[in-house]
């Protein structure tokens, strides 16, 4: 096992502000491109992270340590971003993902101790039983795969800018899922 | 085509500052972790992204706009970084990496004038004829190539931390080249 909390933390409360500094600025082109039809563009990447700030890392974590008898956890919509119809500026966005980031990390540090609580678990609907420990490991997961998920689709939109150089960028080759 | 040069260097003036938020302060767990034999952690990757900095991107341009006669680039050696035997702190390196790109972005907007010299060609050494336009746009993909290896390497230090959720995390079943 990898997991520490030292660790993980590091990386929750490296990601939105990371987004926010190579984000903020760019080129419509830059955030608008996606690899096709029903994948995902940078700015709907941030309103999924935005989601699971929302509804779901810390309420599955304070479902698993609550008393709760039956600790099922909700149904939660991946894509439920993606009805959000209202149009907010990235910069707001952005700006929204830090504060409730930052609110979590906060909750986090003080509902789970380390040394009592990692190894409790909940029922997720499709995985069944999951320990505290690997809600907080896929929550950074999470995060590092849709910071690379951006950097990803900003690539692809010079796939054949490049020239002949596609043969030494394989990530220009793949098309992955969201 | 989508290249143009305000979008390249909104990425290229960014890849930086945003490697240097993400990677500073990081434990050395994350900042250590690879992909096996013969892949490249983070440091490894901010070491290859400096040689860039210093002996490819920059001297292709000016080889391409200069009078010689031969535009034949000298080869490049893309693991040269690992016979690097000096210990130099992260941090030193990425500040490094920042000074250099500054430069190196100096010297691409007085080198190059968009109207007239992006068609330009040289010789790459296996491709053949290649233009300078071609030529910044891998160095703009090359840079998000690099900051996705980065994160994705991160990712999959936690592989067996996630448990079943390893099924929603695509990024984590991976072994991708260098």
């Amino acid at each position: 096992m990898n997991f520490n909390m030292k660790d993980a933390i590091e990386v929750l409360e490296r990601t939105p502000q990371t987004l926010t500094y190579f984000l903020t600025g760019l080129s419509d082109g830059w955030l608008h491109c996606n690899e096709g039809e029903e994948t995902w563009n940078a700015i709907e990447v941030v309103e999924h992270l935005i989601e699971g700030e929302k509804n779901n890392w810390i309420q599955r974590l304070e479902l698993i340590i609550s008393d709760d008898s039956h600790k099922t956890f909700p149904p939660y919509d991946r894509f439920a971003h993606l009805n959000n119809n209202t149009e907010v500026a990235l910069e707001q966005q952005l700006q929204e993902f830090n504060t409730l980031r930052s609110q979590n990390i906060s909750k986090l540090k003080s509902l789970i101790d380390p040394e009592k609580r990692l190894e409790l678990s909940g029922t997720h609907p499709v995985f069944g039983s999951v320990k505290l420990r690997e809600v907080i490991s896929t929550w950074v997961a999470h995060d590092l795969t849709h910071i690379a998920q951006i950097v990803r689709v900003m690539a692809k939109r010079y796939t054949k800018d490049v020239g002949p150089w596609i043969e030494y960028l394989s990530i220009l080759k793949k098309r992955e899922p969201k």
